[in-house]
């Protein structure tokens, strides 16, 4: 039993901060509201609410870390940045309402799949994808963790990684979302010549995986008791843009970073606020010659 | 017979843009002088020489990305940063001179050691950790990469690592270098409780490791014809250290990345300069309860 599924379920985003990407996600975004999966609604949404809406940047940090990135340090909003305020007195009732729990975020990049294809349907697996996946889901499955949920973006290729998957891990809850589908999701510095997609194209599909980005990846609620485990099956450049978005480097360089077809990125953020890249692009799993990266 | 092999060897830095870590470096560096491994003379040095000493930092680029980061852009450094000049006649025989190859370094963090041993040559590898090797050498070998060289640290781990390593590449040339030893590369951004190194190590260590970046992670020389596979044997911290400087991410996070022992992260840096990781801390060839991060 996911510890997702004991807890209230509202179609909704975490909070006010989400604001300023709803509009132009909107439509994406419908897509998520056909499915179970779903944020919580929780006294963070109450405290987010509060929050500006224009509050958010999708600039790095620099060289500072800012420890309330996801708008989920209590302390911080609580006693609105006066931090050593919550500090003094950790056994007050803020301090018990923190985090305690970790969350372990399993990326998967889709394996590969048609590129001829005329449209998302036609641009299916291939056979070597198919078979991708299966290594993929016998390497999760080895892995043995306690997997809470799998999550895939509704594109076809992702879709059928996911299901393959999902054959090794019975019982694991699949949901899909259309905010994971792929995207353009900011110009990439340096620019490279052979990728040139419209203004519009970053315009609608930047927020949409910004969007993305804060609702999947934050740390635990407090309500949640134990370390989580969860999977995203979705896209390369998805995948890119969380990385350096979670790690708060520039996010403009995601595309620094290459991932092969089938491979596992491991995030984890610590109740704390706290992020690590366990591993990036892992398919040390595939025999070398079912390698791609198309 | 290494590319690296073919080019007069001179042991000395690259160039006058490490000037500034030569000193703190000195006690260490002294080790690199006594192996065959060196670094090259070429134009690039003679160019390196005329830059000044102190035109260099340690600092991310922020959004944007420098493509003389190595000092090895010929163009700008014939040019005094007026590419047009040279793009505007690709023919002219400083075009032909540019670097045409692609590097590819694959940096392996050693395995599991013996934690509790008193110095260095008692932390040898522990029963798994001499097992951890034997999967990342059989995984070197099946991906059947030409490779030109093996260097690691000087550090028993390292060496021991690379010893059971090297089994399965025979007539790779396998070299030490004291530059790659383990230590602190600077503060980490967000800082830490459980690691506290003192100012003088990072000082030290700060400036060795630095030195070890430019030493070993930099464009081809344009006299390399072909693609070149290096691997490089060494320490989590110089890894991660590693990485953020190559992609010009800010150095000082180097602790959200985590390493798994044995695992490999792969750099590639193609002619223009421009960088891309590979995979970053891949032990998926590993089953899983050989895995460790100590």
């Amino acid at each position: 039993m996911s510890y997702r599924r004991t807890i209230k379920i509202v179609c909704g985003f975490a909070g006010g901060s989400a604001v300023l990407v709803v509009a132009a996600a909107a439509a994406e975004y419908q897509g998520c509201f056909g499915h179970t999966r779903a944020a919580r609604w929780s006294l963070f949404n109450v405290l987010q609410a509060a929050q500006p809406a224009g509050n958010r940047t999708v600039e790095s940090t620099g060289n500072a870390w800012d420890f309330n990135w996801d708008k989920r340090d209590l302390s911080a909003l609580l006693t609105n940045g006066k931090k050593e305020v919550v500090r003094e007195d950790p056994s007050s009732e803020q301090d018990n309402g923190k985090p305690k729990a970790t969350r372990n975020i399993l990326l998967i990049r889709h394996s590969q799949y048609n590129l001829s294809g005329n449209g998302d349907h036609e641009r299916i697996l291939t056979p070597l994808g198919r078979e991708q996946a299966e290594f993929t889901g016998q390497r999760l499955a080895v892995l043995g963790l306690k997997y809470d949920i799998m999550v895939h973006s509704t594109m076809a290729r992702a879709t059928e990684t996911a299901n393959i998957i999902s054959k090794y891990l019975p019982g694991v809850e699949l949901v899909s979302c259309d905010l994971l589908r792929e995207g353009a999701p900011i110009e990439p510095v340096p620019p490279v010549t052979h990728w040139k997609p419209d203004a519009v194209q970053y315009h609608e599909d930047g927020a949409r995986i910004e969007a993305a980005f804060r609702r999947y990846i934050h740390r635990a609620d407090p309500k949640q008791k134990e370390d989580s485990y969860e999977i995203i099956v979705c896209h390369a450049n998805v995948i890119r843009y969380f990385v350096c978005r979670a790690l708060q480097f520039p996010p403009e360089g995601w595309l620094r970073i290459g991932l092969n077809n089938g491979s596992i990125t491991w995030l984890t953020v610590r109740p704390s606020g706290r992020v690590a890249l366990r591993t990036l692009g892992d398919s040390g799993f595939m025999p070398p010659d079912k390698l791609t990266r198309t």
